[in-house]
Formats: C-alpha cells, structure tokens, sequence
C-alpha cells in the first residue's frame, strides 16, 4: 500500500518528512486546478532547492505557444507547428528569511514537516516548525487552494507562530518569470534525441509590469502564438504586526516576533488569458484587477469558506462510495478530485491528457476527452460537458480546414492533437491518421443529446458537428466494387497504435457508420425546430442517401472461419508477436522496437475492437464480445493507459469477474502508485476517467439502451456496497449495489423509467 | 531543339553569351567529375557574380558531414543522422585584373563568350575576349578537365593573348574555403518548412594550411563525421614571362603584356579524402604533393593527351550510335558522359542519384545504382561494376546492424539512402519500408556474375550479399495460414512511392523470390569452391530448406477475376485517383497532397510490377505483360524520374513501338532541356542509366536467357540504325540495328552463341 494512502481516512493524501524524491513525485498528485488554470504542488521556496521539483509551473488551460515542427523530411499536409502549453510565471514563489538565514527545506532546522491535500476541501496544507539559527521555533502553515468561484483566482495563507520575541523575520513574495520555469516533459530523453525540444524549456513569453502596488500586476505575452495573460497578485496582512513594502516583482513584508503571537499573509494571485488588442489588455486588466479588490475585501476565510461549500456540492453528486476497501476509496475519490480539476468550464478551453497538472503531451487535447473523460460530467455536470463539446463546436472552422488539406472538399476532420483546433501532430501514422477522432467526438455530441435532453444544443452545435463529421465519411471512404460494393475506410489508424495504416480498421468504421447514423437522426429532429441550424448547413437529399447507404453497406470486416472480428482488413494475416521471447523490459514495446517491427505483428497497444463493442453493448452477442475478448487480450500490451480499463469494463460485461477486478486494480491507483512511471509529467486523466467507467458502466453495468438507462450490476465481492448518483434529463438518481442487491433512488426530478436485467422500475 | 544541342556537332555541348540565367542552368551540365570527386561547371570569377551561379561547388564522392535528424516526434530505430555531401576548396576559382579593375563576366566588357563541353575529349573551354578599360584586348581561353589517370587532379589551363604591350595583368588564385560554398540542393522550399536545413549550407569543415610553396596544402576535417581531405594546388607558368608569388591560401602572377604573346598558366588541384589518424594525414599529404609534383612535372599538355586517349577507349566500347538524329545523337552521348563520370571506382564510393554533379539528394546511394546506373557499367565496364557492387559489400557491417535494429536477429538490411551504410532516410515509409533494396542489390550481384563470369567474386563477396540478405526475407517473412500458408512480407513499399506500408506488394516479393534462389544456387556452386566465404557464413541445411519453401510459396498476388497482376494485397481496394479532376499544376502529386490522400487511392509515382516483370521479362505471357501494363499506365504519373524508361521499354517488349518512342523521347533529354526542372540540384543519373537500358534492353531487347545474350530488336523507324557494343563474359560484342536488320559481329574474345527472336547464333 502507497504511503501516501496508508493513514485510512479516505479523504486525505498526507505526505511527511522531507525527503526530495517524494517531495518531488507528489509534486503532480498535489497540483490544484479548476479547469482554468492549475499549479504544481511543489514548495513555496523549491527554486532554493531545484532536487526538490520536477517542475514548479503554472499552466493556464490553452495558454500556449508555437514554434515549427522540424521534419527530417517535409511532405505536403504535415502539421506545422508544436502547441506548447507553457508555464507563465509562478505565485507560489516565496522566500522566508531571519536576518542572517533564508529558508529552505534542505539546509533549515526543520522539524514536523508534513503535507496534506484534502480532497473533501480541495486545500493542500503544508505545516512544519523552523527552527532558526537564533534559536527561535517558528510553527509554520501554509495553505493554498485554487478557486471555483473565482476561476482566476489562486489563494494563499501563511501562518507564523514564533515561540520568542523580539526577532525579525521577513517574507518576501515574487512573480517568478525571470528564469526558466522548470523542464518540459519527458526532457531526459528528448535531450538526447531532439535538440530542439530543449527550446520548450526556455521562458517563452515577453512581460510587462502595468502596475505595482497595491496590486502587482504583469502583462505577459507568448513569442509566436501571440497570446496573452495577466498575472496579477495582491498581500494582504495585519499593518499592525508587521510592513509591506514593493520593489520590482516582489512584495516583502517583515515582522517582529512576539511570543505565541501569529501573523498571518494572505495572498491571491489571478490569472487570465485572452487573445487581444491594445484594449483588450487595458479591459482585462480592469478586470483582473476588480476580481483581485473584490476577493481581496472579501477576505481570505470567506474565499475559503465558499470554496470549500462548492467541493460540498462537487462530491454530493460526484463522489462514488466504495464500502470495503478505504484505500481503494482514497483512490478513486484522488481521481474524481482530479478530473474534476482537469475539465475546461469555458466553452473554449478543453481537457488536456494530464489536466493542468503538467506539462507532459504539451497540454494538448485528445481523443481521451471524449471516451475516457466526458462519461463523468455527462453523468454529473452535464453543464461542463456541454462546455467541453461547444469547444469542439468553435474549433469547426479549423476541423473544416484540416479537411481540405487532406483532400476532402466537404465535411470536416477534427486534429488528433490540438489546443487552437489546428493539427499538431507531427506523426500523422499514429496522428492525422486516427480520423475515428471524428466519430469520437460525434459519438461523444449524441450522448450528451441523449443524458441531458438538451435538444436545444443538439439541433444547433450539436448538429453542425454531426454533419459535418458524416460528410467527411463519405468523401474519405468508397464503395468498394472489389468486396461487393461494401463502404471502405482505407490508410487509417485505429484506436491501436501498434497497428497503423491499414484499410477497415473495425472500430473506426463501426464509429463511422455510427456518426452516419446519427447525423440523420439529429436533421429529422431538427427539421421542425426553428432553431436549428438545418437550413445553414444546406443538406440536400442526396447527401442524406448516401450516408443512408454508407451506413447500410458499411465494411465491418469479420473473420467467418473463426468467427472473429477482425481488427482491420490484414490483422489476421500478420504474425502474432513473439510475446514469449520478449523479456519484461521491453515493454512498452513503443521504445524498443522499430515502428515497422510492431505494425507488421498482431500485437495492439490497446484495446480496439473491444472498445468498439463495449460502447454498442447491445449490438453484440454474448458469445461474439467473449470471443473477440479472449482474442485480443492475448495480443494486447496494455502499453497505453487507456486500454486496462476497458479491457476490465468488458471483462465485466461477460461475466469475467476475476479479471474485471484485476483489470480496475491495476489502474485505479495509477498515478499514487506511479505505475507508468511517468506520473511526474502529469497525471493520466484518460486512466482517471476510466475508473469512473469502470466502477459506472463496467461493475454497475449503467448503459443506455433505447434510449433508456440501464443497469446489469456485478459488483465486486471484495466490497461490501458500490455507491453512485448520476444526472439524467433533469433528474438526481442514487445507486447504491452491494454483490448482491441493488437500488435505485430518485433524489431530484420527475419519476423515470428505468432498465434493469430483470425488469423495468420507475424510479 | 534545345539552344546547347542546336549546332549539329554529336559530340559538343555548346554555350554562347554570357546570359546569367544560360550560364547558371550549365553549371549543373558543364560538370566535369571522375567518380572520385567532381566540380560544377561554375564559372572561374562566379564568387564576383553570384548571380551567374547556383552552387560553385567542387564534391569528393563520399565527403559527408553529419548532423542529427530532428524528429517532430522519435520513435525507435529512426535514422539518427543526416549524412551531406559537403562542398570542399573550390580550386576553380581564379581572379584577374588589371592595374584598375577586376574582370568579371557582368561589368567587364566582354566579347565571343562561349562554353564549349568536349564530350569526346571530356574537356570544358572558355574562351572571350577581354577589352579592359585602359583598352589592351586580351583573348582568354580557360581550359578544365578532371583526371581520370590521376583521379585527384583537375587540371586547368589559362591562355592569355594580349593585343597591346606594356600593360600588366595579375591572376590570382585560391582555394576558396573561407565563406559559404553555395546553396543547398532544394534550398528554397527548405527555408519555408525546415530551418534546420539552412544550416548544411554553412562551411562545414575546419581547414589548416599545412605547406605553401610551390605546393599549397590544405588539411580540412569534417565538423562531425571526422572525415579528412587533403587539397593541394600547384601553379605552372613560363616564370621568364611572369612572376608568382604566394600569400595566404593565395597565389598570385603578374606579367606585363607583350602584344602578340600568349601568356599560359596552368594549375593543378588535387583532393583526397580518407578516414584518419595523424600518421595518416602525413602520409597521405606526402602521397598527394608527389602526384601533384608528378603532375607538375609531367606537364599540361601530356596529362591532357593522356586524358583523351583515355575518353577515347571509354568512347570505343561505351558509345551508342543512333543514325538519322544528331540532336538524340549528342543528347544519349550526353547521358552516356554524364553515367560514367558519376561511378566512383575504388570499391569504397558508390554512386550518388546526382553524379557528382550537385548537392541534390544529400549526396546519396539508392537503389538507382543497382537498378538503373550499374547494367551500364555491367555490359561495358565490367570491373566499375565490380567496384560498385564491393562498396556495398564494405557495408554489410552496417547492414546487419540495421537488421538488428529492425528486429530481425540474423542477415543483412541495407539501408535505403546512404553513404556510409547507415541508413539515412528520416521517413521510413518511403525509406526503411523500401526493403526491396535487399533484393535490387543482391540481384545486381547475381547479374554482374551472369555477364562477367567473375566466379571468385561471386563465391566471396557476392555470395555474403546473397546469403545475408536471403536470410533476411525469411526473417521479415512468414508463413500465413489465413492464405494457405503462402510466404507473405507484410508493412513493406515497393518502388512505388505513392502506395506505403502494404502487405505483399508484388515487385518486392517476386525479387525476394529471386534472392533466395539466387542464394540457393550460389551455395551450390560454391561448395566445391576453396576461395568461398562459404564456411564463415555457415548456413545450415535447414536454413536452406526454409529459404526453398519461402520462394516456393511466395505471395504472388494477382486478381483472377480481372486476370491482373496486383500491385500488392490492397491496391485494387483502393479508389482510382481522380485524374480528371486533377489540374497539371498538381503535379507532382507529394507536393500538393498528403500522403494519406495519395496512399489511399490507386495512383502510382512510378513503375512497379511493370518494373518486376521488365526485370524477367521472360517469365510472364506477352498478355499478361500487356494487360498489367495497360492497366498501371493509366494510375501512374510518372512523378518519379525511374519510371518512364521502365514503361517505354516495356512497350518496346509488347510491341507498343510508338509508345515507346515517346516514353523514350521524352526523357532522353532530361537534364538538357531541364525536364523535371530542378537540374540545377545535379542531373538525373538514374535517368541517364534508364536512357542506356532503353536503347539496349528496351529497342534492342537484350537480355539474359537461360545465361545466354538474347536479343529481340524494334529499332524504331525514325532512326536509320542504331549501333552499340557489350562486354559479355571476356567478349566485346558489337550489335547494329536497323528497323528491319540486325548485325551482330564479334570483335574480341573467343566465339559465342547469342540468340534472336528466330534462332541462336555464334558470333
């Protein structure tokens, strides 16, 4: 058991002591976010002590710059340019100092260090008594947390106790963009490989100081991608124990001790980002500076207190209790905590593959957002959910354009990697390639439809999305004369990237003939509505026969002699992978093995066809998802992290019970337990979304069918009770499972019809 | 007609003005090389000029420099290095004055400029006359050629006759190695998309003076590859008539003009470039100043005579007589020129796809060589061929290295793009993918043996390429149950460049097929052998029974029901590309769509089965042959330079005669009439080797038959003959043609039967 997890109280992460290393490893489990912007956990003083951090940044969600993709070879098409998320400048920085001592973890007489991250509250808590070469014992705290009510907003409060009087002790807080602000992802291995990276570890934005005191405030403003973000930060202290005073970037403030007597330094520091003119900067100031007056009046224990009353509301409908197993309620409850943390609230931000926890992936959006993440606000903050596909809705025109350079002259395709919509990934095989994206994110628009009701959204935004994804199908794929007129999709990449470029990929056509599908449905719906946006998106009836058709006549390769879906047109014609003769540390095979060497294997990175399946339960049989199961779980690596999961969810489905338990242990403690080693860049918000699936729609077996939420619950044996609320069309509905009974509860809204294996109830 | 080819002469390249644009565009042409190094047809004063030059450059065949390949993003087993041919000490350079003015050819005034390429001779003169601006008249005339005796030296002789006395004139000469040698091949599409390609434009190499008089010296040594390079230049004049003095890398003559009196200078420059140890450079700087003392004492003219007694036996075996079309005529002379400078002959060096003619291409070896540049050599200067096919034998080292890091633990894979036998190529699926070349090469071993008879070549090192490279097909390979048990190679590119990552594509396989025959057969006869490497490589029985049933069952892939050879598993799968719909300024494709969008349809940059069944043509039907070559015509482009002397000798094969004319004739004057324009990167040796195969292999049908000459000749009806000569196993066989007779006539070597298309004849 981590030790992070061992104190049995389900809602606290407590790490003690000072050693570096796990002071450094919790630097990402501690990051603090709101969807808008995010922190590091990492210590107040770190840049004394740089063995103390991986990195100390601040990421503001899409606030990024670009630079050109290097190719050893250019061809036409290629994404141009790197999206880097980059770390603007930091408002933990403090530095703590005695007239002849400063601070810092590794070279003070420290004793009692400790640190807390209260998932309940949201606050992490760093405690510790200093004891100072003039022999005073300063009992110290320092609190932070990152708003949901002020999404600007980071606050901090540092609380001194000194045991004797008459000392000066000074405190010294700083905007710190004067230096590199720690090292980009993965940077040990791309030192070696790609020179250019190193450039990503520089400052990469100019700043201006608009004013100074009270409120300090900066004007910063990326090299390439011209964006800009203020950072502004204010001190707030009792005048009467202790004084402020400015210079440059810094604000100090010094004190005297007096015995058993604490002061207390409050801090907010602000952040936003904007793209802009000369004034738009003078306007967003204006406001920064508002928001930083008003939570400064209001006081730091007010902030607080609302804050901590919004992480109330966040878990009443968000949280899932597991009876049974505290650690493992630790676990998940870490990752509700961060996906929660992770989700763009603006309609123009999304969801990066690490949250705003680091740097790793450069900040950008995936496919993950859709299929791993979505599923749990869809189910409890369907308002963020929405928020998350309308920024998919504004990065049409650039899906639109992507399009065209890949030769479609209708219809749209989204980027497999992206912050400002525009494609950048520089390895289109395992990138541009992975067109399923497009049905992803129309799969992704339909559900919403279906959980919320909201036909408002779908007739508008909803259905631009969806027409606009089935036009590219028909323009990438053909009827095939050769496999008597089928629909084929060929030189895609699906979901298993150990596999690419190949023609019919299951998953993606299965997806695809989906979106078709769907799009239809959504124009029948809109053709009534006034409100919809049908008649700009000018779809004749020819079009709508031709999806019609596509979808029909769709290619969905399966292997009749061994009653086998197949994964793609040639995966049963590759030879399976030498898994016997590969030694442990081979794996992940992505770093060991030519790509050539890999795609010409059956051996998949992660679940594919299984994906497929478990998303469309009900179009399978029994005997044909178990089959498909037993084969590909032979050839899959797990090399990613979004494959366990839903290896386990299926494994579920068919009655595999063991391992379906297996599967959900492995992954659930992911980032505490650093199980991919990797953690340090970020954490696995794919894998963290996974476990709300798993324990949601695999154990509970929640799906919709027709229309109607269903449940076949298998919860575990090892538990004694699997708890769960979800939101559907306006209702609040409780779940509670133990292995052998299950419940369901209305808690808000009108009666509704409900599925279970059995029967159907009205709850 | 082309301005250079207008003046009737078949053997002289002619230039008059002094054009800037005319005198750029025949740097590239005016090219004088040996196969050891090579120098651009630049002119003499062109630093003064720029505008008059594309790239000034001098090459030594195999001086490289090498750089890391920047990946957007790395994956494992990617080329790790750019390997550029770098421009060395330009010994052309020459600058000549009076007591107030500098000659050049932009601001002097100049008179009767002309160029003058002696194709026969193998010699380049200028010639203008000079009036200077105190009104002396000089007439100049600057001689060049590139030594074949002496491969280091060019030899250059400078004429001037003054028509006034009193005046003085001072040359001056350097070796220019202290500024930027010129552009990178392809450098202004690179500046858009790939800063890091600025940078091979920049000096790469440090140098060192290490003697000055007589002879100057210069050590330079590579900035990574740590290749050295000696150049050394001595300077010869009549010293009653002219003094010499020497500063720097410079050396200065100045003579007072008599009217009447020809001044001659005449300047020998020599390079060398070899891996080292500081013994080596010493040694090797002795080496170089006594052949340049050999050189200088030998004088001008006797080099000069030696060089065009040499040219003229070239001339004798490897000339190609086309009656009834002088300007052809010039323009295959041209070509066959062009071949047989670019061959590097000392077993170390190979052929770069430009000659040494330009930067284009990095200064690479492809499988060009083996395909289209070596028959060439094979049939007239059988022991280059053998030079040719030794580099690749030097580089087995690094070709099972590369297997290794492919994955596969036993045999050979070489690399695509190279010089030093690492692979090069920074995009595998139009590089590493490319495994054909395994076989391109192992099949040109086997021919060079056919037509040389060379036996203990063939039981030594070609028997090492043919194993080792055999070896790795079955590795690659394997038995596929799903399609009877054939033996499938699967994640492959053929030589067409516009369909990537295909199983089975039918070229590679069937040249596979070939190489474990060939290897099959080689171990038989050598077996009895006590030269052959045949133990060292230590097949075993079994290997060689797995290698016999892999070319048994090797997939073949053909579609029945059209009665057509496919192109590889998928390629009928795919939508045909929509030609009509695509405007010519689209072309080439790969600069105006992306690779996914050219893979996925049926469209091909170049020849690919159509290669395979040339290279056998005596395996297939004549209808088989036609239907396939219906068939693919109509989805290829041709964007590739290989492929139009592929589909014309095919033609020529079915009886398609004005097809093949025309495929003929559009690409025998590629490089003089600029076809693909980007001559100006180096001419097009590949082109220049198809030109050689279609008047042999293509219009005379030679071929090998059950290890017999065969011929089948189609003269077209245009030419009133066309004469050529072959070396065949110790004989020099001369053939002409006429549209409706053949003559064969042997004029060395013993008696030996040949077949026609009726009966088999002995000449």
């Amino acid at each position: 058991m981590h030790e992070l997890i061992q104190n049995g109280t389900p809602w606290i992460l407590r790490e003690t002591g000072n050693d570096p290393a796990v002071i450094r490893q919790n630097e990402t489990l501690f990051a603090l976010s709101n969807g808008h912007f995010g922190t590091r956990g990492s210590l107040e003083e770190v840049h004394r002590t740089p063995e103390y951090s991986y990195s100390r940044s601040t990421l503001i969600n899409g606030y990024y710059d670009t630079d050109p993709i290097s190719y050893g070879e250019w061809a036409y098409g290629y994404a141009t340019h790197h999206q880097t998320t980059i770390p603007v400048p930091d408002g933990k920085w403090m530095e703590l100092r005695t007239a002849d001592e400063v601070f810092d973890l590794k070279s003070a007489n420290v004793s009692d260090h400790e640190r807390v991250l209260d998932l309940k509250e949201g606050i992490l808590t760093r405690s510790f008594q200093w004891e100072t070469r003039e022999g005073v014992k300063l009992d110290i705290t320092i609190e932070r947390f990152v708003s949901y009510d002020y999404p600007e907003i980071l606050a901090q409060r540092m609380t001194l106790v000194p045991d004797t009087s008459g000392h000066e002790v000074r405190v010294t807080f700083e905007l710190d963009d004067l230096e590199a602000m720690g090292k980009a992802a993965g940077e040990e291995q791309a030192e070696d490989l790609d020179p250019r990276k190193k450039e990503q570890t520089r400052r990469r934005f100019t700043s201006q100081r608009l004013s100074r005191s009270p409120i300090l405030l900066l004007h910063i403003k990326t090299q390439e991608s011209d964006l800009h973000a203020l950072v502004g930060s204010v001190i707030q202290t009792d005048k009467s124990k202790a004084a402020l005073s400015s210079y440059g970037n810094q604000t100090a403030l010094s004190f005297w001790t007096k015995a058993g007597e604490p002061v207390r330094i409050d801090r907010f520091t602000a952040y936003s980002s904007f793209f802009t003119n000369d004034q738009a900067v003078i306007n967003q100031s204006r406001q920064l500076e508002e928001t930083l007056e008003r939570v400064d009046s209001e006081g730091y224990d007010k902030l607080k207190s609302a804050h901590i009353y919004r992480m109330q509301s966040f878990w009443e409908t968000s949280d899932i209790q597991i009876e049974g197993d505290p650690a493992l309620q630790l676990g998940i409850r870490f990752n509700l905590f961060h996906l929660n943390q992770a989700a763009g609230r603006d309609g123009k931000r999304n969801m990066s593959a690490k949250g705003l926890t680091g740097e790793g992936y450069e900040g950008h959006y995936f496919w993950d957002t859709e299929l791993y993440m979505l599923p749990f606000f869809l189910y409890t903050q369907p308002e963020i959910a929405r928020a998350l596909l309308s920024y998919r809705h504004s990065i049409l025109p650039q899906a639109r354009e992507r399009a065209r350079i890949m030769g479609i002259d209708k219809g749209a395709l989204f980027a497999w990697r992206t912050i400002n919509g525009e494609e950048a990934s520089p390895y289109y095989p395992a990138g541009t390639a992975q067109i399923h994206i497009n049905a992803d994110i129309a799969h992704a628009v339909y559900s919403y439809g279906q959980i919320t009701g909201d036909e408002r959204f779908m007739v508008k935004e909803g259905l631009e999305i969806l027409v606009e994804t089935a036009r590219f199908w028909v323009r990438w794929g053909h009827f095939d004369d050769q496999q008597k007129g089928a629909f084929v999709l060929n030189d895609v990449t699906g979901p298993d990237e150990y596999t690419a470029i190949v023609n019919n990929n299951f998953y993606t056509n299965y997806m695809a003939k989906k979106n078709l599908l769907y799009a239809l449905e959504l124009i029948k719906r809109a053709e009534n509505r006034t409100d919809s946006s049908l008649k700009q998106l000018d779809v004749s009836e020819e079009e709508q026969r031709l999806w019609e058709r596509a979808a029909e006549l769709m290619c969905l390769p399966y292997d009749e002699k061994h009653r086998l879906t197949m994964q793609d047109d040639s995966f049963f014609h590759k030879a399976v992978w030498d898994f016997e003769g590969t030694p442990e540390d081979k794996y992940p095979l992505l770093l060991h093995y030519h790509p050539l060497t890999i795609y010409r294997h059956q051996v998949c990175k992660q679940a594919d066809t299984v994906l497929a399946q478990f998303l469309f339960l009900d179009d399978f049989s029994e005997e044909q998802k178990a089959r498909d199961f037993d084969y590909y779980e032979q050839v899959t690596t797990h090399d990613s992290s979004l494959s366990r999961s839903v290896f386990g969810m299926m494994a579920s489905r068919i009655g595999k019970d063991e391992k379906a338990y297996e599967y959900f242990m492995d992954t659930a403690l992911m980032d505490i337990t650093d199980l991919q080693a990797n953690t340090k860049d970020g954490v696995h918000a794919a894998n963290m979304g996974g476990t709300w699936l798993s324990l949601v729609q695999g154990f509970a077996g929640m799906r919709l069918h027709d229309g109607k939420l269903t449940f076949s619950p298998r919860c575990p044996k090892a538990w004694s009770s699997l708890s769960f609320s979800l939101k559907f069309r306006g209702r609040l509905i409780r779940v509670k499972l133990t292995p052998d009974t299950a419940h369901y509860e209305r808690l808000e809204g009108e009666p509704i019809a409900i599925q279970t294996d059995d029967e159907q109830i009205v709850v």
